[in-house]
């Protein structure tokens, strides 16, 4: 496993690994590995010949007084991680690096990226599709996987990957959730004992959302009203928004049609930590 | 010689070719080629295996009240044309290949962009970085030619390459003027004959400052002012700006230094058709 901290130095690289014919595969992360980046790293190493991951806490998907100087991190122990899923390049470019000083150009999403989490964080979606732009550019990826848990940000780079014609292929991985059904993330580390419990009724909300719709229940604003009903019974969460949305995210739903497929995406903070999650749901005949 | 239209159909043609080692150039334009274009192929040609030539009059660097519709088009001449430069792709995309109706992400340029060009045209420059990083995503080239007639553009270009970590070579190559100094443009077809005469005194403007400059002037102000007034003689003309700057185009000169380099921008409105024009200068010593 070569650990390169230079984009020019991994960017040739990659190219000889190119022109020899073989498939490059990416997983881009912010570092302070779990069990959902592992699950990443996995479906990657299935589908190519060569597995980078990449470690960066990207400034500019940060905003104003948000976590980025606490933001967890634990670079030793992710490496040990990415040697066990046989990882051959880690990827781990300073900030000045990635962001000097005469930086100008950014990537900018502005249908979808203004919803859900762009509501809450506008500056966020710029970064991430800034800094993926450059990872991809960087890595030369056939194949590159991302988490559902961050639902939207999928959705948005996998416009970015249309719109400009990246020859990328994004796959989607399934939430991989804590034995209690907490979906994995890197702030979990936050949350306080009680918080953790409460935090809890964020993925139980939407299996409810999922039982409502099995039992035939197809008006949307009745859903998230019952979800909101139910996780307000935890004081120390505040739900910063629930929508029912189609796969594409291009719009909100106010009625589910049979036989389509829905997604539900909600935000809260619990405590001083943000958590976000998500469901598709498959609607049946009723 | 091969057409293609659709930009997934080139991007295979030339995926393949540089798994076998071929080095791709592109010069991506908006047709209705002048000499001026001609030179950027001549250029690439001798440096790449592949040449690629793009003809895509992009609707997102024009803006309200622009020249969008009435902008020249001869496809047949430029075919005919290209071949005569030993073009092997040119790539001819439609609008709705390149901007189908769930597009969605722009590549912006927020510092050098507001300058000069970017305070008469504020959207322009946001369509020329986004077609340009959708064609070099398409075409994978290793080194693109771009004219120094659209100097800011080249420079805004460059920096995007650098910023999103394109592996793009850019290559500046010289203005090509008409026989009496005119820059070519595309938009020359425009001007009546009396507004063609009086457009002469851009380039001859430029060529003052130069002489002033070699003649020991360092005061910016007083060599644009010289330049002001002589373009001023010509009633059809409406200057939008003349600037003195670092090749970078970082800022703006006040005093030239001896033993530095330095480009003069200007735009002006000839009639009802707008010309740019600029030239790089070697400052001497005294």
């Amino acid at each position: 496993m070569k650990i390169i901290k230079k984009p020019s130095a991994l960017q040739k690289n990659i190219e000889k690994l190119r022109l020899e014919g073989k498939i490059i595969g990416v997983v881009p992360t912010m570092g302070y590995l779990h069990e959902g980046h592992l699950s990443l790293l996995r479906i990657a190493r299935k589908k190519c010949d060569v597995l980078v991951l990449t470690i960066f806490v990207n400034p500019t998907q940060f905003g104003k007084g948000e976590d980025l100087d606490r933001y967890p991190r634990d670079f030793k122990r992710d490496l040990s991680l990415a040697r066990k899923e046989k990882v051959d390049f880690v990827f781990y470019p300073s900030v000045n690096d990635m962001y000097p000083n005469s930086y100008q150009t950014y990537v900018i999403n502005k249908v979808i990226s203004k919803k859900l989490e762009g509501e809450f964080r506008p500056t966020h979606f710029e970064g991430v599709t800034t800094v993926v732009a450059k990872l991809f550019n960087i890595v030369k990826p056939h194949i590159a996987v991302f988490g559902q848990k961050d639902y939207q940000q999928a959705q948005i780079i996998k416009s970015m990957v249309k719109d400009l014609n990246f020859d990328v292929k994004i796959i989607l991985a399934p939430i991989i959730r804590e034995s209690d059904g907490l979906a994995m993330s890197s702030r979990n580390v936050y949350l306080s004992l009680s918080e953790r419990n409460e935090a809890l009724a964020l993925n139980k909300s939407l299996l409810l959302a999922e039982d409502l719709i099995k039992k035939g229940e197809r008006n949307c604003k009745l859903i998230i009203q019952k979800m909101k009903n139910f996780i307000s019974k935890n004081k120390s969460i505040k739900i910063d928004y629930i929508k029912v949305a189609d796969l594409s995210l291009s719009q909100y739903l106010k009625e589910l049609k049979n036989n389509t497929t829905c997604v539900i995406l909600l935000a809260a903070r619990v405590g001083n930590t943000r958590l976000i999650d998500n469901k598709i749901i498959k609607i049946g005949s009723k």
